[in-house]
């Protein structure tokens, strides 16, 4: 019997999809890449995920795990590969208001967590611009990040638990909903992140927080990036660790969206070469409640600390926002970042990190290499400062792959001597394989590639992902 | 060439202990193991470890790596091994008090760390009672816990980089100051917690908070834990999640404490069944400026969510600390909690974590099955409530060590019928095998043999610790 046959008896035919039907799912939203998957499946349940797995694994099959596909690197492509989608499996099994916890399965879209978690007052605190389309499963297998990791970590530290199906069918059962718990090696924490190469990622117990009652929202232009780091540790502290958002948004960044986008008013008179998006969450009742003027306490702290570092030089300019809409507009600017460094090709983007203290030097140092590479090359960059986390994206005016290539290793260069990440978010998928390969520590890669072997020795699992090929 | 003359030209003569020598670290401080190594070695640096770890390799030799030998499951113990310690390995390399971290090698003292960061403004949150003892390689290779948990998380939450020798004396260096990095598995993670079986952490870098200016500690007495579990939701948001420590403290501990310290002045006039000790810690200048009542924010807050409490029953009794006498008295009480749970033997002791909503269920039911075991049986309990992890010890009066036995199974029946965690902070190590082996779901047991596998084909690497031996 054909395998097609055999998935149509453990799915139904209509959870089977072939041939032009694959289409939707033949690219990424980033149209980047193409490929075809030999087939779409789209299972019901865990059991149904570990049967196909079984039958994949029987076969040697390989096999590309997939949920919302609003990845970055390319992950969720499946040339040749049986893709198994995990929308169908899209059920928030609870929401425990007293433990502060969510079980959801893979398929659930981040916009409907929040909304549901919201209904009980409460939060799940992961948030980027994709969050209408992405899902639970993607956000693990990737270990999201966004804009308000700074207050509360990447996808990793807001999971408690998690179930996963492994390459040869067995579920792997880590799914407690606990704070502490000492046995044995993180395999938790090994399957987030692991881009499914791993396994299949089919349900989780995630951590919810209290929501936000109040915001305190500003606009800031600084003289340089070591003022910024003073201001967010300034702020930090005088807030009691409040900061949710701290996102870096240059001039480069805001006459690319005055371009794109002429009818958005700029936040400021003139642009700054530094400027960040500052946001600071009220939970306390005490920090929600206006004072006699009207204020709220949290807007009050942000304008006074403004005020001090202005005065100063430490802070050049800087707007408040006085209403929700105020608000929206400032999110808005910063929430069509995707859209606007995409909207110029072709585009060398870099998701890097670097130690907080050395973004302006990475900065720097850009400034005078790029420029002996491609005189005319122009970069945007935007970023979530509060974590060193920026997306440096180069638009070369040269034309050819040499360019893009000399470009992208001096970014390499100077994110390694700087002790940074070539992957901050996005993840590696395919589009970070040879940067991978030159980049990671050896010993890692060995590491790496040694579990990937012990966990899935035939090679069935997101396969040419992550890992290099070897020699 | 006899193995200790080749240590000895690595090392030098004086790092090289043999026969009564090593006598020192042939227990540890529970009393529960002995064990003799074959030779105690003192690293001085990261390579002198690798070149350790090379021969070991070469000949096969079975290496224990230890730090402050602290840890209460056994894992430092090294009976026909070579024990590694890291205790010459102790230079604070650099506090960097704008980004926030310490690099630090593997064999600093806790409590060095504290002192050095305080120096800077700065805290390193994990504290427990062996601080002046507890090593930071111990720490990481633990995945130590205590009472700060609530608010930072655990070490594996502290730690951002870190680099480690693999069995095989290769270096894995993921040392990165980095808050985000998706390069891959989360290897850190991975050695983090790994008990020294995955390889021997020598250095890390680590995050650093700022330092609470002022803390308002209170004992409060709850009708049940459901109200307790109210109560912290409750400061959590009150708060803007500023409560550092939830501790659990009932009329058992309180007893038991009475007894081994007459000296000691009870928190209140009479002993209640549910009893906390809570501690909010305020960084925010705002929240450590006096009123001009002279009070501090943070303690009227906590005074005020204890009498709304009150009004309705959910809080019986409270004493709010009133000066750092008082909550250094209250935190003394805590803190001789190893002592005291230690002080009657047999004690069978359980280091447990549940959903935080379950805990009192859990102790519901051992209320009814611990009398079918023994009749006479005590309990003394003593936990970190904001993590759902308890301390349960049970003192016996009948003997034998089928009735240990029988308390053991019972509790772990309880938890795991909870979905809790029968180790939440204290690891495997030796004491914890069979519990490991009976408790454990199979596929991550099996994931986690193929991962040691994969690393340490030979299992030289702390053997015989945190898996339990195989068929």
């Amino acid at each position: 019997m054909d395998l097609i046959d055999e998935f149509e008896i453990l799915l139904g035919k209509a959870n089977v999809l072939t041939g032009a039907d694959t289409a939707p799912y033949s690219t990424d939203w980033t149209g980047k890449y193409t490929a075809t998957p030999l087939a779409v499946l789209r299972p019901a349940d865990r059991d149904q995920v570990a049967a196909i797995m079984r039958l994949a694994h029987a076969t040697r099959t390989p096999v590309v795990p997939v949920a919302g596909r609003t990845g970055l690197a390319g992950g969720a492509l499946a040339e040749g590969a049986v893709m198994v989608s995990v929308e169908r499996m899209n059920t928030i099994r609870a929401i425990n208001p007293t433990a502060r916890t969510a079980t959801v399965e893979a398929g659930v879209i981040l916009s409907r967590l929040h909304d549901a978690a919201a209904e009980q007052g409460l939060s799940f605190p992961m948030t980027f611009g994709a969050r209408d389309s992405a899902m639970i499963g993607g956000l693990l297998s990737t270990n999201a990040g966004g804009s308000n990791v700074l207050r509360h970590g990447t996808t990793r530290a807001l999971c408690l638990g998690l179930e996963a199906v492994l390459p040869d069918g067995r579920v792997l059962d880590v799914m407690g909903a606990l704070h502490k718990d000492n046995t044995g090696y993180a395999l938790r924490d090994l399957m987030i992140g692991a881009e499914g190469t791993l396994g299949i990622i089919t349900a989780a117990v995630l951590k919810l927080v209290p929501q936000p009652r109040a915001h305190a929202t500003a606009m800031v232009a600084l003289p340089d990036l070591d003022a910024a780091l003073e201001l967010l540790n300034t702020l930090q502290e005088t807030s009691g660790g409040a900061v949710e958002a701290f996102e870096y948004m240059p001039d480069t960044y805001f006459r690319r969206l005055a371009f794109c986008h002429p009818e958005l008013r700029p936040p400021f008179k003139q642009t700054y070469a530094v400027a960040v998006l500052i946001e600071l969450g009220a939970t306390a009742p005490r920090d929600a409640a206006t004072d006699p003027e009207g204020r709220l306490p949290m807007t009050s702290l942000l304008e006074e600390a403004l005020a001090r570092q202005m005065e100063t030089g430490k802070v050049i300019d800087a707007v408040v926002a006085q209403s929700g809409a105020q608000r929206a507009e400032m999110w808005q600017r910063r929430e069509l970042a995707a859209e606007i460094t995409f909207s110029r090709q072709p585009a060398v983007d870099n998701d890097i990190a670097l130690p907080l203290d050395h973004v302006g030097t990475f900065l720097a140092r850009m400034e005078t290499r790029l420029p002996e590479i491609d005189a005319g090359a122009e970069t945007i960059t935007v970023g979530h400062l509060g974590d060193g986390n920026l997306h440096y994206v180069v638009w070369p005016t040269l034309c050819g792959d040499a360019i893009k290539e000399a470009i992208r290793e001096a970014v390499e260069d100077e994110v390694a001597a700087l002790g940074g990440s070539f992957s901050a978010e996005h993840g590696i998928g395919l589009s970070k394989l040879s940067t991978m390969e030159r980049r990671k520590d050896k010993v890692a890669l060995d590491v790496m590639r040694a579990i990937k072997t012990a966990l899935d020795p035939d090679d069935i699992m997101n396969p040419a992902k992550l890992l290099p090929p070897t020699g």
